[in-house]
C-alpha cells in the first residue's frame, strides 16, 4: 500500500490535513487507533479563533459551524464578589471568538473526507512508523486482522500527546519542555439551559471555576480539582453545590441551572513543547508536538494553525519541488506556540489556587486580576491573546 | 518636650510629611538614627513619577529638581540580541518619568525643613515608641548624650524595613506578606559620562543588568548577583566586562562608558506589605510597611504616595477634627502598593533568571518579552505603570 502521506491520527489535526491535501490534489491515509463513533463522540475543546473559523470556511467545511456556532463577543471574570465583563467586540475592534464543539468539526471533517472518498481506516492498532530518516518512510499496522505497511513520501504525526509518532523521534534529536500543574479539571456535561452564553472564569477562594455552554440544552462546567481526584467522591448534589458557591449566584438574578448530569471527567493540566517539530520525513502538529492547559482555550487553535502551515509546505513541494516550507515549518509554529503557550500559563496561573502558594503570591495574583479589569490596556492585552489577534 | 506629630526616620517619607504639615500648620519633630551627611550622601532609588514630581512642586520643594532633573520618555529592553525601546510618550500620551536621585530630594527637603525652622534631630539613639494605643504617644532616644522623651499626638513611623516602629505594634494585631527573591544586585557608582539617556533593563543569560545615569558625570549601573555574592570577589574589571556582557555593546555603536568605580554595594531584593498600616495612633508610610524589589522603580513613589494620603488625613483632623482619613488610610494607600507590589513582581520575574527555573518557565520568560515588546496593548500596560498612571 502506497500513498504521498501518511496521517496518524483522526482527530482535528490529521483530518483536517488530509482534508487540504485532498484539495491540493495529495493523496493521503488517515490511521486512526479508536471507532469513528469514538472520535466523534469525544468531548474536548470548544472554543475557535476567527482564524480557525476562517481556515473551516475556505477550506469549505464550515456550513455547519457557520449554522450552529455561537459567537462570542466577550468572557466574564469573577473573583472577589466582583463580576466583570472582558469586552473582545470593544477592545478589539469588532473581533470575537466561535463555540462550536471540537468533535463537531471532527464530525464534519470525517462526513467531507467520505464524500470525497478520503481513505480513513479507523480501528488501526498497533501503529508504528520507521524509516522516516530516508526517503520512503513506513508506517505498520494491524487492520481488520492484518498487517499491513503503508509506503509514503512523508508522515505526519497529528496522533496526540499519548502517541506513538514522538516518541519515535531519536531522544537526543527533540528537546521538550513542560510544566505539570499541581492540580486537575473536573469536567461534566449537564442538559441544562445555559444560564447566558458567554464563559464565565471564576477564581474563588475554594478553586478555579468554568462555565461555558455547548448548545441552547447543554451547559459545560468545570472545578479545579486535584490531578488524583477520584469521580467517585463526587455525587451530582457535591458538584453542583461546588459549582453554585463558586460561580456565585447573583443579586441581580442570575443563577447557575442545574440538569442531569451527562457526562463526568477528570482531565491533568499540563504545559509541553517539542522541539523541533519535524525529524527527517516525519512532521508532529498539534497536541503529538506540544499541550497547553485549555483555560487559554488554545489547544485546537493551535492545532489547526499547524496544520495550515504543513500543508501549505506539502502543497509547495509537491506543486514546485520546493523543500523551504519543511525547512521553516517548526520554527514558524513553534513562534505561535510559545505565545500562547506563555498566554495559557498566564491564564491559569492568574485563575487557579495554587496550595503551595504564599500569601504575598495570592495576593498578588488578586492585584493582577484587578488590574486586569480595571486598566483597558491589560484588558486587551487579554483580549487580543483570546480571540487569537496579535496587533503590532 | 511635645509636639503634634512624632515622626521616625528622616527619609524622603519622614521629610516630606514633617514639611507638608508645616505647610498646614502642624507641628512635629523628625528623629533619625543617622547622621545628616550619612542620609544625604545614602544613594538609593533615582526615578520618579510624574505624580511624584507634581507632589514636590506643590510643595514648594521642586525647584532644583526642576533644573537638575532628567525627563525620560522611555526605556529599553534588551534580550536575545534583540533592543527594543518602549516608548513611554507615545504610548502613553506624553507622560514620562523624571531622574532625580532620592537623596538629592532628601538634601532639598532637610534644606526646606531646616529653612522654616524644622526640628529634626540627627543621630537620635536608641529611639522607641510608646503608648500609641492611647492618647498621648511617647517617644523615647538618646540625643547628644541625654535621655529625652517626646509626647505627641501621633506617631509616624517612616524609619524604614529594619526601623523600630513596625516591630512596636503587637505581632497579633499586623498581617505581613513576602517573598524573598534568590538573587541581589551589585550596584556601582562610576565617574563615567553617560552613554545614552535613558535605562536600559537587560535579560541576559549570565543574569540581569540595568544601565541608568544619575547625571552628565555620573553612570548607575546594576548587575544581579548572588544574595550573598562577596564584593571582594568583584574587581573593577571583572564588574566592566560583566557588564558589557550582558548589556552588550551594539552593531550601531553604542558602546558603555566605562570610569572609575565610586561605590560598590549589595542590595538584596525582596517583595513585603504590612497590613493594615496603622495601629491606634501610629502610622506606618514608606519602606517601613512595604518593600518593592527595585526592578519598577516604585520604592519611593510609593512612599510619597504614602505620605500624600496620611498628610491629608492629618490636615483633615486637625482642621476639622475628622478622623476618617485615618480610617481609611490604610486601605486607600495598599490599594496602590498591592498594584505596584504585582508590577515590581512582574518586572523583576520577567527580567532576571531564576536558577531554579525549569526549561518551560524560561522559555515563557522570553515569550513573556516578546510579547511585550511586539504587542502595542502588552507595551502600554508596562508604561502606563512604569510612569505611575492608571487608565480605566
Amino acid at each position: 500500500m502506497r500513498t504521498q502521506v501518511g496521517i496518524v491520527g483522526a482527530g482535528p489535526a490529521g483530518l483536517l490535513l488530509s482534508h487540504l491535501l485532498h484539495r491540493c490534489g495529495i493523496a493521503s491515509v488517515v490511521l486512526e487507533a479508536r471507532s469513528r463513533k469514538y472520535v466523534e463522540e469525544r468531548i474536548r475543546a470548544g472554543v475557535l479563533e476567527q482564524g480557525t473559523v476562517d481556515l473551516l470556511n475556505e477550506a469549505g467545511v464550515g456550513a455547519r459551524m457557520r449554522r450552529e456556532g455561537l459567537m462570542h463577543h466577550g468572557i466574564e471574570l469573577r473573583f472577589g464578589g466582583r463580576n466583570h465583563r472582558i469586552d473582545f467586540a470593544e477592545l478589539t475592534g469588532g473581533h470575537g471568538v466561535t463555540v462550536y464543539g471540537q468533535h463537531e468539526v471532527v464530525k464534519d471533517l470525517i462526513a467531507q473526507r467520505l464524500a470525497d472518498g478520503g481513505d480513513l481506516r479507523f480501528e488501526a492498532e498497533d501503529v508504528s512508523v520507521h524509516e522516516f530518516d530516508g526517503a520512503r518512510p513506513k508506517i505498520r499496522f494491524q487492520h481488520q486482522g492484518t498487517a499491513q505497511e503503508l509506503e509514503c513520501d512523508f508522515i505526519a504525526g497529528c496522533d496526540g500527546f499519548h502517541g506513538v509518532c514522538r516518541p519515535s523521534i531519536p531522544a537526543d534529536r527533540i528537546k521538550t519542555f513542560d510544566r505539570i500543574y499541581p492540580f486537575a479539571w473536573l469536567g461534566i456535561l449537564a442538559k441544562a439551559a445555559p444560564s447566558q452564553d458567554e464563559l464565565i472564569y471564576a477564581n474563588h477562594p475554594d478553586g478555579f471555576a468554568l462555565y461555558s455552554m455547548r448548545s441552547p440544552e447543554i451547559t459545560r462546567l468545570y472545578l479545579q480539582c486535584r490531578p488524583d481526584e477520584d469521580l467517585s467522591q463526587w455525587s451530582d448534589e457535591r458538584i453542583w453545590a461546588a459549582l453554585h458557591k463558586r460561580l456565585g449566584d447573583r443579586a441581580d438574578g442570575w443563577r447557575l441551572n442545574e440538569g442531569p448530569i451527562l457526562q463526568k471527567s477528570v482531565t491533568p493540566m499540563r504545559s509541553f513543547v517539542t522541539e523541533p517539530m519535524r525529524y527527517g520525513r516525519l512532521f508532529l502538529a498539534g497536541d503529538a508536538a506540544h499541550i497547553v492547559p485549555p483555560t487559554g482555550a488554545k489547544g485546537m487553535n493551535l492545532a489547526v494553525a499547524d496544520i495550515r502551515v504543513l500543508a501549505e509546505a506539502f502543497d509547495a513541494f509537491y506543486r514546485l519541488g520546493s523543500e523551504e516550507g519543511f525547512e521553516t515549518y517548526s520554527e514558524t509554529c513553534l513562534k505561535r506556540i510559545w505565545r500562547m503557550q506563555r498566554f495559557s500559563w498566564w491564564m491559569t496561573s492568574m485563575l487557579h489556587r495554587f496550595d503551595d502558594r504564599s500569601d504575598f503570591d495570592q495576593r498578588v495574583q488578586l492585584a493582577e486580576l484587578d488590574y486586569v479589569t480595571s486598566s483597558r490596556a491589560a484588558s486587551e492585552s487579554l483580549a487580543e491573546n483570546y480571540v487569537g489577534l496579535m496587533r503590532r
